[in-house]
């Protein structure tokens, strides 16, 4: 079976979601990049950090406007292994992120292509360009196997 | 002219959101609630601290499950100023928040009533109680009277 190449940052965001499991979390990764290079990166914590908020990519996106020294992280692309729930997804047009890739879709959590729709609402004072399923396999089956070890 | 007296924790919220306009930020004041006593509080500070998720609610509730080295604030009820966004919702589902409570209502920003709808979706794996209306005209004469001094 031929084996694709992904783009580094996404790889990068399944290595984070392998770590994130190792942890005993819900194996999510983020990385935030701009112009080619990683600004931040992420996984799920909120186990970990007592903080229900410390979602892989909220946490990505405070690292990357700590660096950055802005509220706006215009020019930036986010990669996420996971589909962004509603929170995430706010977070996504707070931050005015560019660009946001995700890996697996999410019927159950996610609120981009599913539930909120969170970018798709009239009132959404940012929508970022949306490229999703790249590595949606590995991070489905990361998923798979953290759930099905815990029951 | 009759002035009704609000709930502590609403009148508290009053006080921080005027405490973030004067700080510069959109004034929205968060006060998170358990057995009757204060466990958090917060104001908008996404300029302060440079950071786009800084929003009151999400800094209350990272403050009060800090409080209670706890990522669930179950028992708890949250206390805001203005309708929470989709970030703040998804939150306060993450949060398990047992009861909000806000003032004004949101057409533009509101994840709640509006918009998103984030409890509303069939998918929200937990709803709280939710009233809003008390203390809504002083909410909304703060951010009223605050984006008229920005133009």
């Amino acid at each position: 079976m031929a084996s694709w190449t992904l783009p580094q940052p996404m790889e990068r965001a399944l290595e984070l979601a392998v770590q994130s499991a190792a942890a005993g979390e819900v194996p999510v990764g983020a990385v935030i990049t701009r112009g080619g290079e990683i600004l931040a990166e992420a996984h799920n914590a909120p186990r970990e950090t007592r903080d229900p908020t410390a979602h892989a990519e909220v946490l990505a996106i405070r690292l990357a406007a700590e660096a950055l020294g802005e509220e706006r992280l215009t020019d930036c692309e986010l990669w996420v292994t996971l589909e962004p729930c509603a929170m995430c997804a706010g977070a996504i047009v707070h931050a005015r992120i560019g660009k946001l890739y995700y890996a697996a879709s999410d019927p159950k959590g996610g609120a981009v292509e599913h539930g909120a729709r969170v970018f798709d609402q009239p009132q959404c004072l940012h929508r970022p360009e949306v490229y999703s399923g790249m590595g949606e396999a590995r991070a489905a089956e990361l998923l798979r196997a953290f759930f099905s070890d815990r029951r």
